[in-house]
């Protein structure tokens, strides 16, 4: 099968991801057919569109070349609607199983054979998802990371060889970066970093070695900042000097092993979640939810302009 | 005291670490006076940090306004002359408490009473390096991150607020970003981080979940990006929407509860070590340690030439 330069994408889910998948297909020429069962998130959905186009526009993900002109919008008032026309379905339910299986029925009823089916989902798996399906081959899970238009990532699983590779060339076409599992995991691969993380940061603020704002702020400024050119991985490889990651683990192979016991674990009581809720507001320091999304976004956006498209340190 | 505007710094140790805090110092017009008792390391200590110096002045690091005349360099041929008219003593001594002990028994004999002490200490505490000194009170752990011309965070512990602000004032005035600990932790916060993270990324491929560099890939692309920009406790608190964190772990707390459940932890066995290092001579597929290097040293640059001063999010 050839595929389609301006593929034709149902966006199954209103809300911020919806949002965020539309922007980026119409940013970069695809038509978009955009569904919601609550009327309330279908009206007024291109208008919330907006503010993705323009960010996008000013990182220059705005297609191949710049030049393609922006796809098509239709909001449609069913899922057939949205999906009879489609190269690939993203869908964006909330995370629930029973409801994203009866939504895979409708899909599969109403999709054309070749048709790509794909989930944002970041809680399940696809073995969670696909038990009711009729042709699981071609459904994949594509978790995006938040917010999808700005941060690259997206992780993806599927049985079918063929299907990855036509979905991995999709989702390259509209600017974002792969990542293969090889292997259906509760958390993929970055949410599964970032809860390791996150219990030890809480662990941290628990014990009283930092506040919350310090935990925040050495994240950014040391590790998230290498982390945002260099992987986990590569680092100890760097580390390890011209023996490289296998000089590493022979020399401070046992230190980390040692340090992984210190680590820490904490339950949610009632005591840690006050302490992390009043760390965050300290550090917030009065600034809203609003203002602290603008100040990521305007961050990102710095950081993404000056990306090299193919950083692969 | 009023604090100098040209501070002498004596830096110990001319390895990696100390030409970061030389070139760091000189660009920002601080005076150094640096020793290590190898002679092949005091010899041609000027000429390496030719390139840390050229990379600062790639970002902007040349001192407030970036117009005070670059600092003096002398290279010392024992400790007492390096460290007697120093403001500050920057420690980078090999991670044994032995060795590091009687250096600070010699250095506290050579220096004057003010001098602050500061040890770059990453796998040693405050309490393991000060039991045999005579003022421990003027003595911090100050831990920089790899590479730490670049990196612009600094970890700081110390007993004496005094001497913590006048520590900090001088990190600062060099263009780094302090992140202060309450209490003496191994590894500090950004290495109790960045071990707890890999403890999962190698989990990931030693589970066969993903390969080396798909782990890399996803970390860079996902949240290594957020986070170069926003921290982990902030990341849940904008995730929590309009409620914010309180919001977060009232719905999301148990299900990240339950995700850390299913997070691994794997010994370091031959095994996992030959993944480890097949993994990477496939991420890195040919390029040399030193190729690495030097592309994260220019996607360092790029990042930090847009970063903002006070980003603060």
């Amino acid at each position: 099968m050839s595929e389609p330069v301006k593929w034709c994408v149902a966006v199954i889910g209103c809300g911020l991801i919806g949002e965020s998948w539309a922007a980026l297909c119409l940013a970069h020429g695809h038509d978009v057919r955009a569904w919601d069962p609550a009327a309330e998130r279908r009206e007024g959905f291109a208008e919330r569109l907006t503010r993705p186009l323009a960010q996008l526009a000013e990182v220059g993900q705005t297609g191949p070349g710049g030049n393609l002109p922006r796809g098509h919008l239709t909001v449609t008032a069913s899922l057939p609607e949205a999906v009879a026309q489609a190269d690939i379905v993203q869908e964006n339910a909330p995370e629930q199983i029973p409801l994203k299986r009866a939504l895979y029925t409708e899909i599969e009823a109403a999709a054309t054979e070749d048709a790509i089916i794909a989930s944002s989902t970041s809680a399940l798996t696809w073995s969670d998802l696909t038990p009711e399906m009729r042709n699981p081959d071609r459904f994949i899970t594509a978790h995006p990371f938040n917010p999808p238009h700005l941060i690259p990532l997206v992780e993806l699983y599927g049985t079918q060889e063929r299907v990855l590779e036509r979905a991995e060339a999709f989702y390259r076409g509209i600017g974002r970066i792969p990542a293969r599992l090889k292997k259906d995991a509760v958390g993929h691969i970055a949410n599964r970093l970032a809860s390791a993380l996150w219990r030890e940061a809480v662990h941290i603020v628990a014990e009283d070695i930092a506040d919350v704002a310090s935990v925040d702020a050495a994240l950014r400024h040391g590790p998230g900042l290498r982390w945002s050119v260099v992987g986990a991985h590569m680092a100890y490889h760097l580390g390890g000097g011209t023996g490289g990651m296998a000089h590493y683990l022979a020399h401070l192979g046992p230190s980390q092993a040692r340090r992984w016991k210190t680590l820490g674990s904490r339950d949610l009581t009632p005591e840690v979640c006050d302490l992390l809720i009043a760390g965050i507001a300290e550090e917030a320091a009065g600034r809203s939810i609003a203002d602290l999304e603008a100040e990521r976004d305007a961050g990102l956006i710095r950081a993404l302009k000056v990306r090299e498209k193919d950083n692969d340190v």
